[in-house]
């Protein structure tokens, strides 16, 4: 479904590894906030990496999964984890907090947007496909705050995040409704799913709360 | 295994959207007493009534979930979840909460008749067909409250619900060994769990506690 | 690719029953502490006697899970579950939390070298198989400290855990690349990971912590 030339895939993948890079650093965070020891700081590091990708493909019974064809990743995510807990200070941590928010915006607009197209490769019904982008995109945050014994910020913080993801699931059927090749709708989605969530930080919009008096 | 006369399958889809719908207000509820957003009242919403069945076909590794093939009944809960979030008032919620106390008796009572019977189907051993029922029933309840950060309702309330789930699903296989048609079978366990669970509400029977000094 | 004479095979069942039985005291003594109800406590020790291996063959599709093929060891969990209800007070708590120390050693050792050995002979790389070896082995009480809303201890404990399941895999992977017979990596990785768990318990050794100002 998506058009592999070498340069795309290419291309793809650092796109990913920085989006998978963001999302570990800021499970590193949250594990540090909770004292985790070395191997929680691990644990939940890989698990809000990979987590997402990972229930997505039990889902839809999909093999192999993504960090067991790029077990390089793994490593890279263990050497991360390795390095922040040596030299990381409580200083530092609201400044990768602030770092991070780039690259995570990325990678959630990637991860909807090859989470939905992996589904309608699979035939999957339009909000189907949707959802596995969503649940690509933010349930590796949503584990790590379960593990953390936290309520899970994405269900919580009245900040667009599930929703930029959601959005960038229907561009996806959209576009590939409208003919338009699989590289376009990739790239047209996960851009609109990103530039949504850096609007909605930078504009800081809220969505609709409870008016419970 | 079902009889599948239309009719019976039609009674069949329509009391089981009368128990998600149930399952799904149980959902609602509880991320309303958490202060969760739209996004989280959603996702709890879901989880709570299709997260046993997914489970269990997960671990029966069975294809494609309920909620693939009716992607209406996910538009139905949306719908539901926004709806609560933008009428429900502090004064309604026990007033849902002690609404749906008998529609999600029968969602309990066919939950765990049919996840039973799909596991006899596929030819499990009878304890395993029964834990496949009871899964089916409660597991959308635990996750529901993982999610928003509590001990596990049907764990600690010390009130009869996996009870009723367990021992409808003997029913099952009870009726299913005496030789009985599939659909017989599948009323009775249904009839027997919801009675047994609305008996256990009405006149407050508890399960054992723990007896430490 | 274990060499399964029946007393081999017969031996290995006895050790990994009495590791299964540590794990679902630990889950007992667990749910006794957060006063869960005698459902609750099934559950618990159902979840962290099988949680660990039944995500370790979801994610690697293995089919049947081992409770399924051994119902027995659930009736005996259940019976396990109501008796601790029945007679356990609270000053057998402390003990038997002592008692299992060396079971739950031994039951560290046995599945991580199992889970190891089940992902090599399914051709997963050396660091997938060595993972699926430590969540053979932690994740059942990483489930059992979710539903009972805490953080799960062998990511905040501070000693080596998850850590002697990790060792022991590389154990197994470096005897199989040395041309080992299978079971002579099982035995002796197995051993070395309960040998490193109880030497670290007696000589409290802890792995490295956060040393943020």
């Amino acid at each position: 479904m998506i058009e592999s030339t070498p340069l795309f895939t290419q291309a793809q993948f650092v796109v990913e590894t920085i989006g998978i890079i963001a999302f570990a650093l800021a499970g590193i965070i949250q594990a540090a906030r909770q004292k985790l020891d070395a191997i929680g700081v691990c644990a939940v590091a890989g698990l809000t990496a990979f987590g997402g990708g990972t229930l997505r493909d039990l889902l839809l019974d999909r093999r192999p999964f993504f960090w067991v064809e790029h077990t390089e990743l793994l490593w890279l995510i263990f050497g991360l984890a390795i390095l922040s807990i040596s030299f990381m200070r409580t200083r530092h941590m609201a400044l990768t907090q602030r770092a991070v928010l780039i690259p995570d915006a990325i990678g959630l607009g990637l991860f909807c947007a090859t989470g939905t197209q992996l589904a309608i490769a699979m035939e999957m019904p339009a909000l189907i496909a949707v959802l596995m982008g969503v649940i690509s995109a933010i349930f590796g945050s949503v584990l790590r705050d379960i593990v953390c014994n936290e309520i899970p910020q994405v269900f919580a913080d009245h900040q667009p995040y599930a929703l930029c993801a959601f959005t960038g699931g229907w561009v996806v059927v959209g576009l590939t409704w409208l003919g338009f090749p699989a590289w376009i709708a990739l790239i047209g989605a996960a851009m609109f799913a990103t530039v949504f969530r850096l609007a909605a930080l930078w504009l800081n919009w809220r969505i609709p709360q409870w008016r419970m008096e």
